[in-house]
């Protein structure tokens, strides 16, 4: 099957099973946020998978590359993103353990059942929209503010869709922690796990990956905080783990 | 003026500018948890400070001592645990910058009015009480579990008592964090900082250090794990500055 990359774009290598991924310069580019999360959510054996706000496609196409039994879906709004996550998804030839949706998580769909997955990942827009003028770019601006879905949205949306008991995985900015946990809380989903990511030791936290428990009872686990760097700037063990093809 | 130490108490010094602590090893004695909130609660100066459940008087005496400016109240229900507190800021002579009350936070006082305080700290008792059979050692079990008094009972009070814009300072396990935190929101409290406690670089925290404003507006930032023990057991530097009397 041919696939079609065109001149702006780039095709990367994941470093993980040869998994490849195509990515619009101009437009939002994975970091390593979507890195962490892919790492920090647990996927058992035949897990349905869902992704909201899966922009390009990297977290479902990373998470399947560590299991290779279960199936993902990933929903993105933005046509074009969701276009380069659907020809990459062909490029890696798992078209059919990975699909990916154009909508709205807004909206209803016939396609997705409420009650229907095991885990919900999502790395969601991190800053409040200003409203009035966006960023020039509206595709980037759509990824990174809460242009077209909010906080809420996000985690009404990840409740909807999972199963009682499933698992809901997020990444989000420390500054949002507590406004994240409430939200989840006030959508039947119980914060169960917290770890912090660090650039170096002695650095506070950017960003925050949370776990929640469809239905859960209260009481969870903080993680040690994941620290990005060594004093060289080289990255930590742990890291070098989580970017690796090892596991 | 002469102040009576049993004989089956310690007086132990307590590094900081010559600080002394009577107390009774039959009971709680202070750990690392009460010298890190200590370390975590800021005052300013002239700051009104309640220690609610304060046992044996260690933070507003560790408190005091870095702050001499500052006011200080110790509320505790057990009798004998406010007798060693009031004993040991006798032995200090402080007993113009730190009272101790015996009393029950679940209760009215003359003595303490409603927001008048800048800065409220807690150490509470960490461990649901399972009612029926308490810890042989009553006191001991008041002290670890919520015999006396919950976290919500805590909490209340700390509203109470603080002004508009005053700080809450509390220590608390790792596992009760979110419950904290809602309650806290409950009452009007905003989670403004976290901090987690990890002995080692590669442990969970067992203990959280959280901050909250009275009236706090939504956004809170996340401390740095402090991280105690080096690989080889040692303190680490930031640990040895809080136990030293540097500052």
């Amino acid at each position: 099957m041919e696939v079609q990359i065109n001149s702006w774009e780039r095709v990367d290598d994941l470093q993980r099973k040869g998994r490849l991924l195509i990515q619009n310069p101009a437009m939002f580019c994975f970091g390593i946020d979507a890195v962490f999360l892919s790492w920090f959510a647990k996927t058992k054996k035949g897990d349905r998978c869902l992704d909201l706000c899966t922009g390009n496609g990297i977290v479902p196409i990373l998470m399947e590359a560590r299991n290779e039994t279960a199936t993902f879906t990933g929903v993105e709004v933005q046509k074009e993103s969701a276009d380069l996550a659907r020809r990459s998804v062909l490029l890696n030839g798992k078209q059919d353990r990975i699909r990916i949706l154009e909508m709205d998580i807004k909206e209803k769909s016939e396609e997705l059942k409420n009650g229907s997955f095991h885990v919900v990942t999502c790395n969601p827009p991190y800053l409040k929209s200003e409203g009035g003028l966006e960023s020039p770019n509206r595709a980037k601006a759509i990824a990174r503010a809460e242009v077209l879905c909010t906080l809420d949205d996000v985690i009404y949306a990840a409740s909807r869709y999972l199963m009682p008991g499933g698992r809901f995985y997020m990444v989000y900015r420390a500054f949002r922690l507590f406004e994240a946990m409430e939200t989840m809380k006030k959508y039947g989903i119980e914060p169960k796990r917290l770890q912090q990511v660090q650039a170096y030791e002695d650095r506070v936290p950017a960003i925050i990956l949370l776990e929640g428990l469809k239905g859960g009872k209260s009481g969870m686990q903080v993680d040690p905080a994941l620290i990005i760097y060594d004093e060289n700037g080289e990255y930590r063990k742990a890291v070098r783990e989580i970017y690796s093809d090892a596991e």
